[in-house]
Order: C-alpha cells, then sequence, then structure tokens
C-alpha cells in the first residue's frame, strides 16, 4: 500500500507501515526454515533502509528522530506528487519510460532480497541471467504492446518489418537461450540455491514484469485509465489513514494490527466520491480520454479521437429503489445526465478500497516472512519503489480486465487494423465474404463488382 | 526426456536415466544447504517410486530386480505406446481430455514435492488454495481456447453468452478471491512456508498450464502438429540412447553423466529423418492436417479443411549448394517435388534433439536439487508422469510459436470469425470502411450501396 496508513489511535508512529517482528523472539519463527533459506542476513537490508539523503540529514540533526522523519517523508511525498504531475504534463511516452524504470527497480529490489536470503552473491553468471530473463520478458511483452497499437506504422519500416513479424518467435528463441544458459550453469553444489532463484526470478516476472506491462496498455487506451486508479489508490491510502487516526476502534484483520474497520468503510467512501469527481474533471480533456493511435491520414501519432460513448454526457435511468429514496425527499428524478465513466468509476473505486488493500497486506506479508522493514532504500523516508507500488499492480490489472470486458468489447477498428496486415488478396477476400454474408442477410444491396 | 537415455557403454544400467547423487557421500551436497535445511524428507518420495503393480512383481518375483525392472519398463513403454495410438484414433476431444489429465498429474507431483520438502502438511488450507489456482488459471486458458475458436458456436447458447463475453473477468474474480484467500490464510509462524509454496505453486503453474495450454492450441490447429512434435521427443531418446549404447565415448555434459557427443548426433540425425518420413506418411490426411473448426454453415464441428499451403505437394527450389552437389553425383537436379511441411519437419527435428533434452537438464537438476529419484510413481518402470513429460512442453511450446510465427501468418478466416462477433452495425461500419479503402486503391469498383 502507498503513502500513510490509518492506524489505531494508540499505535505507535513508524517510518513504515508494517514494522518486521520483533527480533527478540526469533525461535517462534525459525523452526518454519524451508531449506536453503537464511534469514539472519536479510537484517543488512532493513538497516540500510534508513539511509536518507545527507544534506538533508544534516540540516535537520536538531529534530529528534521521530520528527525528522515525518519531515523527510513529507517532502518526498510532495516530491513524488509533482513528479507525477509532470509526467502527466510530459504525456504517455514519458509515462511509459516511468512505469519501464519504475518497473526495473521493483525487480531489482525483490531480486535481492532473494540474493542475500539464499546468499548467492557467489553466484554471478546467474545473476547475470536473472537480468537477462528481465531483458527477455519486456522485449516480449513491450513488443506486442508496439506492434498491437502502432503494428501498421512499424511494418513500414523496412529493417523493423522482421522484427515485428516474428516478435513471439524471437522472444521465444531469446527466452530459451537464458534456459539453456541456466541448465548449463548449473553447479553441482549449488542446485538447490540455483532452482530456488530460477523460481523466484520468475514470480518476480510474473508479478513485476507483466503487471506493469499492463499499466502500459491503460496508458496507450487513454492517460485516464492510468490517472484514475492511480490516484484512487493513493486517496484510499489516505483516506484510510485519517478515518482510523481519528475514529479507528475495530481492528480489521491480523495481519496488518493498525488497520480498522472504521478506516477502512472511511476510506472506500472518501474514494468513490473522489474517484466520482476526479473522473467528472478529467472527462472533460480529450488529452485524457483518447486512446493513442497511429492516425494513418495525417501520418503522426494522434491523441485525438471519436469519443468512446462512456465518455459522452448520457441520461441515464435511474434505478426503481434510487427513485423511490429521491421522491421521498420530495425529489422528482426519473433519469441523470453523467459521463458513463463515473459509474464506471465506482466500480474502480470499490476494487481500489476493498480488494487493492490486499496487495499492501500481500506485501506486508512477504517481507514480515523475509523479517525486512522495507524493500529497499530508493526513496528517503518511504522505503522501496516496491514498498509504494505494491497496490498499483494489482490495481492496474483489475482495471486492464475490467477495460476489456466491459468498455472495449471487440474493436472495429483494432479488427480494421489486423485486416491492413494483410495480403491485398486476403483483404479483397474479407471484403467479398463480407459483402455476401451481408446481402444474404439484407443488410447491404448488392451491386459492388470486383476487378 | 522420455523413453530411455543414451548411456556411456560402461555405464550401469538403472530404472530412472538420473540417478539421485551417492547417498554415500552426502558432505559433498550438504554443504550448500544454509541452517535450516531438511530434505531428508524427500526419501519418502523416492522410496516409493519403485512401487509397482503387485501382480507383476510377484509374476516376476523369480528374476534378478534388474531384469524385472527391464521387464516391467518394458510393459509399460508399449502400453503407453498403445494408449497413445488409442487416443489418436478417439479423436481431438480425447487428446484435450487426456493432456488435461496430464496436466493435473504433473501439476500433482510437482506440487507434493513441494510439500514434502517444505514440510506443509499442516496447512491444510494453503493446499487447497493450489489446487483452486489450478483451477482458476485451466478455467482462464481453457476458456481462452474455446472462445478462440468455437466463439461463434458458443455465443448462440443463450446461457452461455455472459460466460463468453466477460470471460477474462470472471477469471480474474477467480484469481483474486484465491489470492485473497491467499493472504487472510496468512499464519503469523508460517509465512515463509507461505510465500514460499505461493511461489512454488504459480511455477509450475507457469511450466505446466501454460504449455499444456499450448498443446491443446496445437491439437486444434490440426493433429499433425501435436503428433509429429511428440513422436520426435520419443525418437530422439530412444535413438540417442542406441547410438550412446553402441558407440558412445564422448561425454557430452556433466549434469547428465551417461549422456555422450556419439549419442546426441546420431540421435539428432535419426529424428531429422524419422520426421521427414512421418511428416510425409501423415500428411496424406485430412484428418490429421485440418485445423478443428467450426461449421458454420452444417452446423457441426469439422475436420475437414481448404488445405494450408504447407500440406500441398510443391516444387521447391533446391539452394544452389544443394544443386551443385547433386550434379557432382550425375544427378541434374534443380528443384525438388515435397510438402513445405517436411521441410519444417526439419526445424522441429532440430528443436527436438538439441534444445529439447534440456527440458530433461533441466528437470535432472531439480530432481537432483531435491535429492528425489524420478518426480512419482504413477507408471511403474518410468516414475512419474512428470517423468516422461519433461521434454514435451518445452517442444510444444516451440512448436506454438513456431506455427504462430511461420505458418499461421494472421488468419483472414479468424478476422472474419471475430467479425461475426460485432454488432450488425460494427459489421457494415466495417464492411463499408473496407469498401472505401479498396475503392480508393482501386482494388475494388465502387457500385454497393448500402440500404
Amino acid at each position: 500500500m502507498s503513502e500513510l496508513r490509518h492506524r489505531v489511535k494508540d499505535g505507535e508512529v513508524s517510518s513504515s507501515d508494517e514494522k518486521p517482528p520483533p527480533q527478540s523472539n526469533p525461535e517462534s519463527e525459525d523452526d518454519e526454515l524451508p531449506p536453503g533459506a537464511d534469514l539472519s542476513t536479510t537484517r543488512q537490508l532493513s538497516q540500510s533502509s534508513d539511509k536518507t539523503t545527507e544534506a538533508l540529514d544534516s540540516a535537520l540533526k536538531g529534530l529528534n528522530p521521530r520528527w525528522r522523519n515525518w519531515i523527510i517523508r513529507g517532502i518526498f511525498s510532495w516530491a513524488m506528487i509533482f513528479f507525477f504531475f509532470l509526467i502527466i504534463y510530459l504525456g504517455p511516452l514519458a509515462l511509459v519510460i516511468v512505469t519501464l524504470m519504475v518497473q526495473i527497480k521493483c525487480f531489482h529490489e525483490i531480486i535481492t532480497i532473494g540474493y542475500i536470503v539464499y546468499k548467492s552473491f557467489n553466484l554471478p553468471w546467474f545473476r547475470m541471467l536473472s537480468w537477462y530473463f528481465l531483458f527477455t520478458s519486456n522485449y516480449f511483452f513491450y513488443g506486442e504492446s508496439l506492434i498491437q497499437y502502432f503494428g501498421v506504422l512499424l511494418q513500414r519500416t523496412e529493417f523493423l518489418r522482421p522484427l515485428v513479424s516474428y516478435h513471439r518467435f524471437i522472444s521465444f528463441s531469446l527466452y530459451v537461450a537464458g534456459f539453456v544458459g541456466f541448465v548449463v550453469s548449473l553447479k553441482k553444489k549449488h542446485y538447490l540455491k540455483q532452482f530456488t532463484l530460477f523460481g523466484w526470478t520468475h514470480v518476480t516476472l510474473l508479478i513485476v514484469v507483466t503487471q506493469s506491462h499492463l499499466i502500459i496498455q491503460n496508458v496507450f487506451e487513454g492517460l485516464i485509465w492510468l490517472l484514475v486508479p492511480v490516484s484512487m489508490i493513493i486517496c484510499n491510502d489516505i483516506m484510510a489513514y485519517m478515518f482510523g487516526f481519528f475514529f479507528g476502534k475495530t481492528p480489521l484483520i491480523k495481519l496488518s494490527p493498525k488497520k480498522t474497520w472504521e478506516g477502512f468503510i472511511g476510506g472506500a467512501l472518501s474514494t468513490v466520491l473522489f474517484g466520482l469527481a476526479l473522473s467528472y474533471f478529467l472527462v472533460q480533456f480529450d488529452y485524457f480520454v483518447c486512446p493513442i493511435s497511429y492516425d494513418d491520414v495525417n501520418n503522426k501519432i494522434s491523441y485525438e479521437c471519436e469519443r468512446h460513448p462512456v465518455f459522452i454526457l448520457t441520461e441515464v435511468n435511474l434505478p426503481t429503489v434510487a427513485q423511490k429514496i429521491f421522491s421521498v425527499f420530495g425529489i422528482p428524478w426519473k433519469t441523470i445526465t453523467l459521463y458513463p465513466f463515473m459509474l464506471h468509476s465506482i466500480s474502480m473505486s470499490l476494487f481500489a478500497s476493498v480488494i487493492g488493500p490486499f496487495g499492501g497486506f500481500f506485501a506486508s506479508g512477504f517481507k514480515r516472512a523475509f523479517k525486512i522493514k522495507d524493500f529497499g532504500d530508493t526513496i528517503p523516508g518511504h522505503g522501496g519503489i516496491m514498498d509504494r507500488f505494491d497496490c498499483q499492480f494489482l490495481m492496474a490489472t483489475f482495471v486492464h480486465v475490467y477495460y476489456t470486458s466491459f468498455i472495449r468489447a471487440p474493436n472495429p477498428q483494432k479488427i480494421l487494423q489486423s485486416i491492413w496486415l494483410l495480403t491485398t488478396e486476403e483483404q479483397i477476400q474479407i471484403y467479398n465474404t463480407l459483402r455476401e454474408k451481408l446481402t444474404l442477410r439484407g443488410l447491404i444491396l448488392d451491386r459492388a463488382t470486383n476487378t
């Protein structure tokens, strides 16, 4: 979970939301150690995570550590928010690059934990392989996205054409080369370590690379599909913290003892309201709602579009229950005029506040399992990048699936794109089949002939 | 690797291809196990793997164990081959069901090793979750395949329609429910175990489910895409063993000390020749070369088709080098008439014999890492199902990627299928756009008007 957390009032304030289990009682944990694992070394991760920029440190050295930490955390929170706006201003390409950088850093943080836990610093060749797998999977996923959205454009450049046509084969060959490399690199004394880290690498790829690829697909579908969910997670975190701080009484889940039902419900309601407002605001701008596509006529990347119906003001019938409720208050509303996207934003808000936190619980549990406080020390006062993105990944996947299931539907434009990738004869063949079938069904008058 | 292995002549014969490292010298291995490691329990897997059907055992009790094992292994080899032919005779549906069963059994074997190694039999709720994840990923992948090949058919059945339209959303929801279940099931003392097994489950899904899904896709594209590669792997194993047995001298790879260069090269050459012959034979029958599709006109599943060009006799120009070689022998061949599929079979043979074995090396290394002899004891004399399928999975993925990259190309039929899933208006819209663009390019004469 990102940003601040809701805590029971009497809970102590710490720089990280989830403290590792008390070190004073290691026996109760150690009986569960699986083969190959050695957690004594992971403390080097926890210890380094309080490192912060030295200039700031010296400027604040007069303050007590608790306040110093709050100030550092605050400064870097605002820095991140500013950075976020800057990237949005810079546009989709910047967002794609930043997503890639975040992904690489998250991969680095998780993989480093694996190296430390399984003491694999004596396997340099293997560590290179992990990065190689990161490269191949990115090559595959980014390639897929680029081909899907800009296939026609890429096909025009002579030297890119084979890369487009044989993208999957090339990606697979690259992966297999890594796989063979892994088998060749197996060393008798390190089998167990190597297989464990092979699995570790692949689970990390599954979590980080596939999901960050979905973030990029969301960006391509229109900036709003990134901005709204990302902001919702941040909003829910802050508001759940606030509600928990002021009204929190009833504990929510054992895994995160500081979470309360009051924070949970307050966060959810705030996120729904915030999501509606943000959606209403962003929907006004073509820049946010248009998918990024290649404009075949003007030969440039286009940020304009014919708006998808969810981004057009629509009169929606109120459910009878709602009509009755309004009529009790003497309001005779039978319909309401809104952007349908706002209704979808409610689904996203609910996911962000009900299921989203489980991404954070999962990350907390993971950190506890390996007795580390944070994933890294990239952002002073916040921990690692992964600590701030744990819920964003799951949210991005939800939005992607939601979008493809309820919004996109089979897209005539996409189908046309794939038709233009065919040979001329096949294009004519499709045209003729379409003409025949549509004529048979009486939908068009058949007077066309093809040469 | 499946079936028999090639071994250096003086190597001893064992029931399994890869013997675990000698137990007499455990120190050399155990120094890789950091504190907490416990592989002692895995021996219960190795020990149980020689269990065989009792009736056979008692019938053969007069023989010495080595011969008894050979006979049992032989009987079950032939039983498997017979079973294989039977399934092919029964057709694609039987193949899909058997693939699913094999996949479930492989999953079971791998996951059981995880449970034993990480002593997780005290986590019953978690073990159920593994199976739940197996179910959700199969639901997702099988659904994707069915929709891709029979979408139009499925759409016709009223109650299936939402399952088709929202397939990804439903699959994602099912998965997320499991994910939340995992987080909720986390128990303080078992974090590390639970996360390790969570990873173990997902890597197993990645290896077994995704790849077996590709096997099924291959079946849908035509039985030949399954039969040829599966037979190649078997042929390569047997022939590499034979060549190794009779001519083997030069060791190939440390990981499998019984493998020799002679076996490797002999196996590869035999597989290429065998692949050519088998391809030539199978190509004669529509039953093997036709993709399975839904015949919209006759309203039934169709095993007939207009043959793909690779399955039609074609005159191919010989490369100049080959022409020169033939002319040295006084043969003036400039072209050769063959089924292009036979050329593709050479690529597959080479993969089966050069890269394929690495699937087996990988499995061997895995078994050594966890000090087990076989994955299970499902097939008497052979070990677990996974022991026989380790190379088949990688091969299936190769064939799938190869097929989609070099054979399928964007398929007008597939595109038409996706057009019929659109609304009538969208179909007309596509028709009109096609008409305009094709008219502009002078490819059709525009005299059509739509109502």
